[in-house]
């Protein structure tokens, strides 16, 4: 890894420093949270930045490190560097707090007038400031998203240092997501939801469905599938961190239809979790861009598993603590895309080699679609072929079959393979950038269908 | 690693199925969360000791081992086995805390009724349960103590990994404890201490003293002092954890003190903040005694810096956030005794070896003080002799010198050192249940100075 360079250095100094000073500034005129949490990103942003060029050595000293395959002579680059990224997030996660709260407790401490003798005479001693006034139901939020993506790091930790299974690995996030689910459990309780018009006669329900626990399990499967589902769709430079700073940047378009005053007045109910969901994006936005100028090809580090859990945790817990759970799963199409057309494999229907990202192709430079093979001693069952063949007449895969129609290949069963089926041969940086066009165009595709023709199977918009 | 034995695994399967029922039943039976505490504890136990066994091999097979020098003919053993408590610990506090609110889930359920159209026309869908009834204080306690022993897991587990130098790693507990002491600033608050009456003359001040800032530089330096002094107090099997346990049994018996109806009734306005101690401890104490049982004389594993950070950090948690820090400083004086006797040597005043752990006679099977030497080329500087030669008239040290009177060797300055000094070649184990009584005995001492005597320096007792 490279010193930071001198127009690095400055950049970062003056950008550190204006951010700083805005700090400051908001603090001492009780201004809104939002540019706090604006100048605090860009700190995150700085910190992150530096702190991947510093740390890569050491980094690589103690074994994280790998090859980068698409590359015709990679040496070794550090991995696992989204740790610095969950690490700078957590600690600007804490120093956003009195930020936050600030309003709060200065209101709370001219209620309790700090009057000694009055906290002495109600026992008040114990618990300072009068609490009934206190937004602890959002101090308690922001809490426990702390503690859930804290595991969530551990665990990252433990699997790019442990090697883990993929059937162990899989359920990793359920655990790091407990915490939250626990508050969810103590604290809110609500396990309703609206059910779509058309369906209430069919069901012979009302407006709302008591799911009750069946809702904690959706909880945990959606705390499941985010981290597991950015994890696999991956493979090449920038995709990891490039779908994830996409998805942050949808899920704060939509929480700017929320927040933006003109779009809805009266404030809407929902503006707390709206803002709760954009003062932990914005601090992500920070460190991930960071990583992405890092990881963007040609990469100069790799992310890790660590990264990957932890973005989908990120997003896992905004959506479930903010309450907008369904409309997230909008913006995650291409990744359940890419799941289903992997399920073939992960679950070993298709046999999976251990690496399934594109080919690179040393003569031209471009990436192709890799390909799974199917040995003589271990072919394909008939059926599973038979689908195989079906897909690649309606272009969803490419097989090669042998004299006798059995097929013995078929391209990789995930979405950048699938991408390089239907475009043909690119370089690294492009297939990237045309995937994260796709996911954005998705998304905006289903945040436009979210808020527009949700009124066609709700009685009300933005419910949840 | 040895598999578990028939014996182990009815006893242990006996144990959990009894926390098990006790566990059930508290739930059905609206029993007191103390129970579910001591039989989610149990298993934690159970957990922890099967765990142990089971991941050793794969710690060993990642680099996670070490040699034990006090031994004949130490092979290599399992390091950093603390993590497993660390984590076990974190997913049963999680556990835990639908039985601490289970009444409080009752009582808001009920009180809101669970009527939907109330729920509705109040705009309280968003919300679920009302809140106001809602202990919210103490679960926001929770979130934040879970983050901050998520994060010195975290970085004990980077501590582990990167081995980092020892002025990097004294300040790392201080970012850890970040979301307890912003926890502390936005919802308690409450930075006065009370002032001994002996001193408020001539500090010309009233009952309470405003420490303001200082006040989180103080709790700061309990984060940081508690996690490193465990860790420094560190070096022959079984005391790192033994330490731990005692310190944790020691603080329960504190805060039975406060929770036994018999020693205070009506019940002590601080009887919250030490049902939190004990709910966090039990779990502790839990995981601890299945580690010791594995560390404990002759050590099968190494606990790691990850326990030693982690137990610390516990013990700073339960002091912060129950308002007893002071208290919990009475508790740490062989630590604090043996980190000022160390610091001769952290400091560099005195030459520090690379390992200070008590020698090992291998001809006796005994351990010996061990020692630092001072070669000819780099002399002690001779104020520091003089005074090495003061302590060894007191018997506080053990010094060589040389013919013209030179300091030219002296015992390590660590109060296990000091110990074998004081009482000559000691067993391993023999040197360590010593220093646990002494623990013991001055942490006794400690809470006994507390309760009898602080009255004659404070107004009223109990008051932090």
């Amino acid at each position: 890894m490279r010193p930071l360079t001198p127009t690095e250095t400055s950049t970062l100094g003056i950008l550190t420093a204006a951010c700083l000073a805005v700090l400051v500034n908001t603090w001492r005129s009780d201004g809104e949270p939002l540019f706090a949490s604006l100048a605090i990103s860009g700190i995150a942003f700085a910190f992150t930045y530096a702190t991947i060029l510093w740390s890569g050595e050491v980094f690589m000293r103690k074994g994280f490190k790998g090859r980068d395959l698409s590359k015709k002579n990679g040496g070794e680059i550090p991995e696992t560097m989204g740790l610095v990224c969950a690490l700078v997030y957590l600690l600007v996660l804490v120093s956003f707090l009195p930020f936050a709260f600030k309003s709060h407790i200065v209101a709370s401490t001219l209620d309790a007038g700090y009057d000694k003798d009055r906290i002495l005479e109600g026992g008040g001693m114990e618990t300072g400031r009068f609490l009934h006034r206190f937004p602890l139901e959002k101090l308690a939020s922001y809490g426990f998203a702390y503690a859930t993506l804290a595991s969530t790091t551990i665990l990252g930790i433990l699997d790019d240092a442990f090697d883990m299974r993929w059937r162990h690995k899989f359920f990793i996030p359920a655990f790091a997501a407990l915490p939250m689910l626990a508050l969810y459990f103590v604290d809110f309780g609500v396990t309703h939801v609206s059910v779509p018009v058309p369906l209430r006669q069919y069901l012979g329900v009302g407006e709302l469905i008591d799911l009750g626990g069946f809702y904690y399990v959706y909880m945990g499967a959606i705390s499941i599938f985010c981290p597991n589902c950015i994890n696999i769709m991956a493979g090449i430079n920038g995709i990891e961190v490039g779908q994830s700073i996409v998805i942050a940047c949808l899920i704060l378009l939509n929480d700017a239809l929320y927040l933006f005053p003109a779009a809805h007045r009266p404030p809407h109910p929902a503006e707390e979790s709206h803002l709760f969901s954009v003062y932990l994006l914005l601090p992500f936005l920070g460190v991930s861009v960071a990583l992405a100028l890092h990881n963007w090809f040609p990469a100069k580090v790799f992310v890790g598993d660590t990264y990957c859990y932890f973005a989908g945790m990120v997003f896992a817990v905004v959506g479930i603590l903010g309450h907008f759970s369904k409309t997230l799963l909008l913006l995650f199409i291409p990744q359940i895309f890419n799941f289903l057309y992997s399920a073939p494999q992960l679950f070993k229907l298709v046999p999976c080699p251990r690496h399934r990202l594109p080919r690179f192709n040393a003569r031209t430079g471009l990436l192709e679609p890799s390909v799974a093979t199917f040995e003589e001693a271990q072919p394909l069952r008939p059926l599973v072929g038979e689908g195989l063949k079906l897909l690649d007449t309606v272009h969803i895969v490419r097989v090669k079959t042998d004299e006798r129609g059995r097929v013995t290949e078929t391209s990789n069963l995930t979405i950048l393979n699938l991408w390089l089926v239907w475009r043909g041969p690119l370089r690294e940086d492009r297939l990237a950038v045309e995937i994260l066009l796709l996911q954005t165009g998705v998304g905006l595709l289903g945040l436009w269908a979210r808020h527009s023709l949700a009124l066609l199977l709700f009685t009300a918009d933005n419910r949840f």
